[in-house]
C-alpha cells in the first residue's frame, strides 16, 4: 500500500454511509441544540468540504467550524517572483486540501522515489471537514519595519491597513503580533486544519517561515442564523449581535470592501484584526454571579440582555430598575460596543477559545484568540476597541498580548487565478 | 434566566432527538471509517456518558476519546485534611460533570446571591461527551525534592512508583514535568475537557496549584478493537499493536497491578507516564518516504509492517529481501518497541497529537504527548524507553520535553468512596 491513494473522498463516502445514530458532537452539538440546522444542506454538512472559488474568500462568512489553526508567516526570501510562485502553489494546494482531494496522496514529490512524500499524510482517511483557508498581507509585506518596500508593492498599501494604534492596557508581545501572511484553517476537525498549515508551511519552505501560530478549540461566534450561539471562557454565549451572513446589506456596508474603497485590488475583500486576549479566569471565577452579569451587561444562563428575557432581545438602553439605576450599565460591554454607541460600526467575528496549558504562576494559560473582519479597521475596530479598552470593568480580567491586521483580497475565481493575483498581478 | 437550570441532560436529550443526517466528523470520523462501530450501544455514543464508577478508573481502557486536556498539580497546603477533602470534593464534581449532571447550573456556591457562581458555565449546554476523568498521585506526594513526608504517607509508596531515569537524549524542562498529583481529562468536546479541568482546579484553589497542563486534539492510540488506527503527526497510524480492551488476559499480565505487586492501595490501579515529545515536523517532512518507512518500520498508507499487506499482521523480522537484507530492520521502531525484544512488555498507551503554536524559529511546536498505563513501569515502560532512547533513528527528529509519573488507584465504587480513600484511608 506504499504510496496508496486512499483519499480523503473515499472518507466522506464512508461517513456519509455510516452515520445514522452518531451525534456529530464536538463539531455539530451547538448546531443540534439550536434545532434549526438543515440536515438536507449537503455543504451544512460538517464533514463536507466548502467551495474554496467565489467572488469572496471562504473562510469569513463560512458558518464558523469549530476548530482553528491559525498562522502568520515572515517572507524570507527578496525574490518577488518567488513569491508570487508560491502565492500560486498555496493557492493549488488549497483548493485541492479543502476539497479533500490528494491530501492523502503519499507519492514523491516529483515523483523522484528518494523525494519527501508530497504530503505529510496526518489527515489521510478524513473527510474534508469543512475546511476553510484564507489569506491575508500585513502591512510590513508593503512596506518593512526598516521602510523597506521589498516586493515593489508599497504603492498599493491600502489606506486602510493602517497599523493599529496603541490601546490602553496593551500588553502585546511583538514575536506574537504582526506577520507579512497570514493563512486562517478552520474546520471542523482540528488534525484536519493542523494538516492544512503545516504543508502550507512545509510548501513554502526558504520563502517564508513560521512567525506564529495559534490553535482555537471551540467557536465563539456564529456566522450563520442557523448556528446555536457558543460560549467562551467567561461562560457566557459570545457573538449573539455579530454579523451573520443572512444580513447582505449590512456585510455590503460593514464587512466587504466596495468599488472606490481604496485600490482595486482589495474590492470584494475585507481586513482581518486577530487579538490573542489572554482571560484571567481564575479570577473571573472568584467574581460573583451577579457582578458578571453587571460586567457584561447579559444573564449568563439565556445570554439575554439584562431586563429582557429572550438571547436575541436587544438591549434596552434605557430600562431602569425600581431604584432609577439602569439595567445595563453604562460600561457593560453590550453598551459598550453595541453599534448605536459606535457609529452604526459591526464586526463580523469568528473568534476561537484557546488553553495554552498553564502561565507557569498556577493558572491556565487560557483565552479567546479574537477574529473580526470589517470593511475598514479604521471606521469599525479602531473606534469600538479604544471605547472599550478605556471603559470596559471587563478589562481587569483581560490580556491583549498579541494583535494582527491583515488584507484579505477577493475570492479567487476558477481557473489561472490564485490568492496572488489581485494584488501582484 | 438567572440561576438557570438548562443541564447538559436536556442538550443530551435534544441531541439524541435531532441527529439523523449530522455526522460525527470531529468526535467520530475515525469510528465511522472502521465501519465496525455499534450504534447501537449507548455508552459508545460520541455524547453520551461514561460510567465514572468502577473496579478501574475511567479513562483507561475506555476507548480512546479524541480531546484530551490533562493537568499536573502541586499540592500547596500542609494539611493533609485539607487534601483528603479537596480529593472527596473532587470525586463528587467529578461524579457529576462525567454525567453531565449539574454542570449547567449557575446558582451560586451556597446559595448565597453574592457567591461566585457553582459552576464557570462554559459547558453549558454541551451533552456529558463521554467525558473521563482519571487520576494520578506522583512520586512527590510521597516524599517531596526536600525529602519531607508531608502528608504522612511516604510508607505507603508503591516500589514501583520510582522516579524515572534519565534516558539518553532527554531535554525534560522540569517545570514542565513532575507534579504530585495529576488529572487526565478525555473527551470527544474539548470545551467538555476544559470545562472540568478549570473546575477541578477551581475547586483546589488554596490547596493546589496548576504546576502544567497540555491539551491534545486528535488521539494517537485505539484502545479498542472496535477503533480504527489514527495518525500521529509524523503521518503514521500509531498504536496499531497497542493492548486493546477486549485482551483481557494481557490487562491483567500488563495492564492492571495485581493483589502482592506492592501496597494493596493500588490493587486494580495503574502507574502512567507521560512524555510530551516534540516532534521536528519540518526536518521529518524533508526525509523520503523510503526512509521515513525503514525508521518506523511499517508502511505510512495502510501501517502494514514492512513486507506485509494489512495493518495488523504480524512484523516478520526474519524476512528478507533480495539482497539478504532484513525487510524490517533491527533499529526500526516497530523491530525496538516490540514485545519480543522487551521480554514481552506492553504498554497501553493513549497519546495525543499537540501543536502549541511555533518555537520562535519558525517551526511549529507540535508533537505528541504520549500517555502509557502499566502494571509496572520498571518492567515496561523503562526497559522499552531505554532501548528506544539509545536505538531508535527515529530519536533524530525528537525531542522529550516533559516526563510525568504517576499512581493511579482503583475505580471509586459507589457511596462514600473517593479518590484518596484507597491511599488515605
Amino acid at each position: 500500500m506504499s504510496g496508496s491513494r486512499l483519499t480523503r473522498r473515499r472518507a466522506i463516502t464512508l461517513a456519509g454511509a455510516g452515520v445514522a445514530g452518531v451525534a456529530g458532537v464536538a463539531a455539530g452539538a451547538g448546531a443540534l441544540i439550536s434545532g434549526s440546522r438543515d440536515p438536507a444542506a449537503a455543504s451544512d454538512h460538517p464533514a463536507q468540504a466548502v467551495p474554496f472559488h467565489g467572488e469572496h474568500q471562504a473562510g469569513i462568512v463560512t458558518p464558523a467550524q469549530d476548530r482553528l489553526h491559525f498562522v502568520a508567516f515572515d517572507v524570507i526570501t527578496k525574490d518577488r517572483g518567488r513569491l508570487v510562485e508560491l502565492l500560486q502553489e498555496w493557492t493549488a494546494a488549497a483548493a485541492r486540501m479543502t476539497a479533500g482531494r490528494d491530501a492523502g496522496v503519499l507519492g514523491a514529490v516529483g515523483g523522484m522515489p528518494e523525494a519527501p512524500p508530497d504530503d505529510t499524510g496526518e489527515a489521510l482517511g478524513l473527510p474534508p471537514s469543512q475546511l476553510t483557508l484564507t489569506i491575508g498581507f500585513g502591512p510590513t509585506l508593503f512596506r518593512d519595519a526598516d521602510g523597506r518596500d521589498r516586493f515593489g508593492i508599497a504603492d498599493r498599501r491600502p489606506a486602510a491597513l493602517a497599523e493599529l494604534p496603541k490601546f490602553p492596557g496593551d500588553a502585546l508581545q511583538p514575536q506574537l503580533s504582526g506577520g507579512d501572511l497570514c493563512v486562517q484553517a478552520c474546520a471542523n476537525d482540528p488534525q484536519v486544519a493542523v494538516h492544512a498549515i503545516r504543508n502550507l508551511a512545509r510548501l513554502g519552505m526558504g520563502v517564508v517561515s513560521v512567525r506564529w501560530s495559534q490553535l482555537g478549540f471551540g467557536r465563539t461566534s456564529s456566522t450563520s442564523r442557523d448556528q446555536a450561539t457558543a460560549r467562551n471562557l467567561f461562560g457566557f454565549k459570545d457573538g449573539t449581535a455579530n454579523l451573520k451572513a443572512e444580513e447582505t446589506d449590512l456585510l455590503r456596508d460593514q464587512l466587504w470592501v466596495q468599488p472606490g474603497d481604496g485600490p482595486d485590488w482589495m474590492t470584494g475583500g475585507s481586513y482581518l484584526v486577530t487579538r490573542k486576549i489572554r482571560m484571567l479566569v481564575e479570577t473571573w471565577d472568584r467574581t460573583s454571579l451577579a457582578e458578571q452579569e453587571e460586567i457584561v451587561g447579559r444573564t449568563k444562563g439565556s445570554g439575554a440582555p439584562l431586563g429582557r428575557t429572550d438571547e436575541f432581545d436587544e438591549p434596552d438602553f434605557a430600562a431602569r430598575d425600581a431604584d432609577g439605576q439602569p439595567l445595563i450599565a453604562e460600561h457593560a460591554h453590550v453598551t459598550l460596543a453595541h453599534p448605536s454607541r459606535n457609529n452604526g460600526a459591526h464586526l463580523l467575528r469568528r473568534g476561537y477559545n484557546f488553553v495554552d496549558g498553564s502561565d507557569g504562576l498556577g493558572r491556565l494559560d487560557a483565552g479567546l484568540f479574537f477574529i473580526a473582519y470589517q470593511r475598514d479597521p479604521r471606521r469599525q475596530f479602531v473606534p469600538i476597541q479604544t471605547r472599550l479598552a478605556r471603559h470596559d470593568v471587563m478589562n481587569e480580567y483581560l490580556r491583549h498580548v498579541s494583535s494582527g491586521l491583515f488584507a484579505c483580497p477577493p475570492g479567487v475565481r476558477d481557473g489561472g487565478d490564485h490568492w496572488g493575483r489581485a494584488l501582484f498581478g
